[in-house]
């Protein structure tokens, strides 16, 4: 055994994701990987974080995740290996890990791996590979490389908010057209305090003042809001497309008032 | 061991099907997980059902099959688990059971299954991960709840025919373009009684006068009508595409005339 | 164990790619299958032994690759098996073999492999996934059939070169949009000579006159040359789309010329 996760913006057409696998299985034959997306927009680290994020908590201890989205290392940027809920994560330092964990990794090691040829065009497979099969044997981090005290922190937009407010931003959108907020659930009930409340889309135009419990709490083709599995504040439409419908992209605004 | 498959409209993009994954891993680390589409049409139970009847024969005694279409329980549609020809189907009680079993199935189980959290968003995670990981390892369905008589019957469109004719539709149309048709191989041979017979697409645009027996039976470019692996008639154009050739989408009419 | 690799035009929507595995995996519950790509334009063999030929360093011996594109046989074109760089692989003798091997292979084995029903619409199914469960547990080629002396040579189109220039075309762009051509390391090395050189793009519009040896060795939204993983001159542009941004296409020219 030994689970592997990979998630990348490689893609599902060419060879490279299945180059990865190869080697993985040859350093260690008994690897279990798990895609979690090879569908990342290219270069956004922000929506390779989101995914991982969210299947941490589903996935057992000693699980090793690695992250493909711009894997090249720089001087500044080395590729590192971060333990975390028990469990490592294996990137480049692009600001990626601030973006994954919602408190301070256990460790943080720059592992020490050479390239397998002249070409440095390819690290998820000379590099990350090695890593993952290494530790996906019951390998330490420590085994790999030396230990440091940080990696890049990049910020995100928050959601602001006051005695009387939240407003928020649309952070992801599934397949579904599901709109997902950067307002968490602990936000929200800490804010509102038991109060009334009314969640404003489009400035005005659409209005929910209830938190549902599944989409199916509302008739086929209304918006719904719920605190989805993610933790994160979620509008839908029941059997539709919330994006379409409501004509929302990532970064549009969404706006909680509370009853004063 | 213990093959699980998996059908869904999650999609390839997000991280729904790999959380899935990761739950059912958390609990039987043996599993292994085959896709079988998570590109079903969003909501679309007919699709998911022709995809899952069609792998049934090719999968060993003691498969499960997780079917993530319209997964929400309510009230009058729970979640069940099916025992048909010694594999287990877990799936809402949306009407697909029906969609995908030819004869009824041996029992019929209603389990009791507790979400992970208060919100219900996520079933396939939640519920039906946990049912295929507990089959997966050998256990019964019985363990899990208790016997049901029924599950919703949802009718679809079946063939008209009479003596000298059959009137079907095409049903699922595959990414290359083929067209199958809701027309079997049994029905066919019982009206045809050895007859002749001309098939006629687009009233009588085309006619196709033969049953082949693979696609490259007629030349390049040209349309061919045989009985797929499926056991449905199938209008394909060799090296081509025949919903765009034909310009036949799903719901369009297929007769079939026997000579007199 | 038995690794298993699966390369198709099948798509990932329909069920065809799992009736497959579930086939290979009744016949060996421990075969490990690797999905290479299953989205290879349709009919298109080159695009396919591009990808093929890409992932053989990385996988151990033994492995077995299911190569499913045009895999209907017929009476001069059957079903192969042949052994290479101690792999073993399987398709249709539709001139893929030629494309995706460098030397010739140690073996080529005719098999004679019974369809399961009348129908020879499947014959990755019927066919390839027997082979591939046989020799994922250990079995020989020759146990299935006769040794054959050669498979269908196919052409391709080689680089044109003479003392002071090469002249390649671009035969495969990636998901990224770069941009990979025929012309190889050692050919581009040896008419070197370790002389100067520039790489035309579009005639003289874009000029490149040194090898990086990884994407972001050059700005971002600048457009770089270099030997890729796969051995062959790659153009891309770092974080961007070379293919895009140079308006390059498959089959278009990219020329070399050397200091006199």
């Amino acid at each position: 055994m030994g689970i592997i996760t990979f998630t990348s913006d490689l893609g599902n057409k060419d060879f490279y994701v299945s180059a990865v696998k190869g080697k993985i299985l040859s350093l260690n034959p008994d690897a279990q990987i798990i895609d979690i997306s090879h569908e990342i927009e290219k270069f956004n680290i922000i929506e390779a974080a989101f995914n991982v994020k969210n299947i941490i908590k589903d996935f057992p201890e000693k699980t090793v995740h690695i992250i493909s989205v711009l894997p090249e290392a720089t001087e500044t940027s080395p590729h590192l290996i971060c333990e975390y809920k028990k469990q490592y994560f294996i990137a480049s330092d692009n600001g990626i890990f601030s973006l994954i964990f919602e408190s301070n990794p256990d460790k943080i090691i720059e592992p020490v791996i050479t390239y397998d040829s002249d070409s440095t065009t390819f690290p998820t497979k000379d590099i990350f590979a090695k890593i993952a099969a290494h530790l996906s044997k019951g390998g330490k981090p420590e085994d790999l490389g030396g230990i440091r005290d940080s990696y890049l922190e990049r910020t995100t937009f928050l959601p602001v908010y006051s005695e009387n407010f939240i407003q928020g931003t649309v952070i992801y959108i599934d397949s579904y057209g599901n709109l997902f907020t950067n307002i968490t659930q602990r936000l929200f009930e800490d804010v509102r305090n038991k109060r009334r409340f009314t969640i404003l889309i489009r400035g005005k135009e659409y209005r929910i003042s209830s938190i549902s419990k599944s989409y199916n709490d509302v008739p086929s083709g209304e918006i719904v809001a719920l605190f989805s599995d993610t933790g994160y504040l979620e509008i839908a439409n029941n059997l539709g497309n919330a994006s379409n419908l409501l004509g929302l992209q990532k970064n549009d605004t969404i706006r909680i008032e509370f009853e004063q």
